[in-house]
């Protein structure tokens, strides 16, 4: 009996293809087992540059690739599109929309969601930002938002059309205030007449003390800075209490807008709850140091669903991209070493922070390399580099320089197309020589 | 009383922003009107290349622009994002969904739409391909093909998963197909382990007796030779008398087919019925030559929505985008010669056709220029060179050519995500064991 299960080759079920779960698959790319990998998605998303899609700069297709055409080349491992709906540990099956999938090792990547601490009724109300759809979603939200103020007559509804408040000051929440700013202030003001889009206001709003909590104090207020230069009112300590049909409250503050988009909390994949392990505030499991589950050594969970502790930070490696590929990778690693019959403890995981950054509108970044922290310019360049060099493909690669150039060169977004269904809606249209009163003057 | 008519700047309203719409109120640009452009999208789309967008190969935003955008420029006009319901020619109104918008001058150029012969019911089982909403959901089914049929287990669904058929083999159907078939046997086949999609069945069914029943019929004959050796089964003289679930019925034929899509019928915007004018049996409203409405010379029909009689076309000025652009520039030339004083018989329209082409997956086209025909790569070159040419923007033209490049280069196309959310739907799932058996020997 053992013997027969050591001739089997055995199976290894990746749930996810974000980072974490395409890096283990590559790491067993020569290891002798099948690999299923199952993903809701037909495509890997390069997150850090996802707010780039919901700004207008890039088309989707520019960063996300085909989960299959990254593996195609590797002959052990099957990708599947379906969505897992539970775990089950003690039979060793994955139990997805079209059946079951059997594992000797698991690989749970299926990352986080945003969370609206209990209130999901804001969800509607203020859309986030994880995948593709909700990018497009929100790209469509704010370029309606200007064309229904464009014949808006009421002054009042006007206003708040052009209010646009960014909860949540992460990277993700300071890269798209910047850039929603900088589309009503530089790219859009020619193309309409009865609105000033330069008069819109964004308006990031942070829990904390301080923008980019996770970085150094000092790279924060350069951060603040560099917003409040580009015309984003910032506002810190500002936890917000209520997301309405009219705008936000935060604490005493009421800002009327049309426009809220969530970039604040996130919350693990429900999916952790059906492995029966310790799970942390926000729903991450609690892993073993080599990243498997308490007591089911043959389950690891990687990615942003886990909780593994490190002295260095209170709150576990943090959830960014490279933690994700690091953790992918040892549990691939490890995979491959019992199945090549090395056995003995499995090595821990111990994160190396490679650096932390994140771009303010143009020529504006901050980022911290180890001991070394820049701003400016140079923090901009470097920023620009190391994103387009961690696209997947050389085709994504230039076709995003490309936009980038081209966005530098003409403050012109590439991408702003309202597509889906819905329809403007505008409380009361601007009459004939209501037209000719409110051009604004230039 | 007409005193104060001639002091007064003249309205122009031009309902739609396609190739009529946008250069109607470019010929207008120095006119001393005000124009007010209604569109229910915010772009303007290059429809000769929208099909790229169903085969995965191009981005929307990379042959759509702004509307706005393209007329930033133009201070004498406003563009409105609002469908129009219905235009009243006795009051001289639109009527849209924010209001009304009064003319002194009506331009109506909202094209046409995918007619399906009396049989709307057949709409949601064969797609058609008009606007960027409609690439996008043919780009979802097309692509979520390949992923049910990598995890059916029954053989008969999975064989009907893999068979397309395309209805109607005009410019549009024939480049379709080829591009279906191109996706199926030389971009996929390495990504999947449980199908060889060499071996999937694109069908083209046209009612006439020969593709491209516009183009003269030496050119037909090349372009089904080429249809036929990249593997397009080609049925000319083949009627679809029903659409199902389970595929296509033509005649006494039954094709199983899980994909069917539509590139056949065209029945004009039903915008034309309000205008109380006379109509052809496609909804086409009979022009005067001058491109007007009988009695209502205040209203011009251009583009795929007139009807314009020509000794040289049996029905006809053709429905295509030269024609459109002529008509168009037609209509804002007769409209500012009258605003500036120049009374007298307005010139008649007429159409000059500077060819047609259309091309056969890589390396093959056919195109017709006067009294040249070719066909073949060189076709294919002059066909390429015309139509990123004929882009709006720098922007697109770049992002477009270098698409192309690459899917020159490595069959690869670079825009092969499914969004949206609707999940695969699969009989019966292959089993563990299935999926050594069925894996296709290569």
């Amino acid at each position: 009996m053992a013997r027969e299960i050591a001739d089997r080759r055995r199976r290894v079920v990746i749930v996810g293809g974000g980072f974490a779960g395409i890096h283990a698959a590559r790491t067993l790319r020569r290891a002798p087992v099948d690999i299923a990998l199952l993903d809701r998605n037909n495509y890997h998303l390069f997150q850090p540059l996802l707010y780039q899609v919901a700004a207008a700069v890039l088309s989707p297709a520019e960063i996300a690739e085909p989960i299959r055409r990254i593996l195609s080349r590797q002959r052990n491992c099957h990708v599947y599109l379906n969505a897992v709906e539970r775990v089950d540990p003690d039979r060793r099956v994955v139990v997805h929309e079209g059946g079951e999938a059997r594992y000797d090792y698991l690989i749970l990547a299926t990352g986080a969601t945003h969370s609206y601490f209990g209130n999901d009724g804001w969800a509607d109300r203020a859309p986030g930002l994880k995948t593709v759809d909700d990018a497009l979603e929100i790209r469509r939200r704010v370029l309606l938002a200007f064309e229904e103020a464009e014949q808006e007559a009421d002054l009042e509804v006007r206003r708040a059309k052009l209010t646009f408040v960014v909860v949540g000051a992460g990277p993700t929440g300071v890269e798209l205030a910047g850039a929603l700013k900088e589309i009503a202030a530089r790219t859009i003001p020619d193309d309409f007449r009865n609105i000033d889009t330069t008069t819109a206001r964004v308006i990031l709003l942070e829990g904390a003390e301080r923008v980019l909590p996770s970085m150094p104090p000092d790279l924060s207020e350069r951060a603040r800075r560099d917003l409040e230069r580009l015309g984003v009112e910032v506002r810190t300590g500002a936890m917000v209490t209520d997301v309405t049909d009219d705008g936000v409250v935060a604490g005493d503050d009421r800002l009327p807008a049309a426009n809220v988009l969530w970039a604040a909390g996130v919350q693990a994949s429900p999916l952790a709850v059906s492995l029966d392990a310790p799970l942390d505030r926000r729903g991450r499991v609690l892993v073993e140091p080599d990243l498997s589950v308490p007591g089911r050594p043959e389950i690891f969970v990687v990615g942003d669903l886990a909780h593994a502790a490190d002295a260095r930070y209170e709150d576990g490696v943090p959830g960014v991209a490279q933690a994700a590929i690091q953790m992918g990778k040892h549990a691939g690693r490890a995979i491959a070493r019992e199945v090549a019959g090395h056995g003995g403890e499995r090595p821990e995981f111990r994160y190396r922070d490679r650096g932390n950054m994140a771009t303010i509108g143009k020529n504006h970044a901050v980022a911290e390399l180890g001991p070394w922290k820049v701003g400016g310019w140079l923090a901009w360049l470097l920023w620009s580099v190391v994103h387009v060099a961690f696209l997947v493909s050389f085709r994504a690669r230039i076709a995003v320089l490309w936009n980038w150039v081209w966005n530098y060169l003409s403050y012109d977004k590439g991408a702003r197309l309202i597509t889906g269904s819905p329809r403007p809606r505008v409380r009361r249209t601007l009459t004939e020589d209501e037209v000719e009163s409110v051009a604004p003057r230039r």
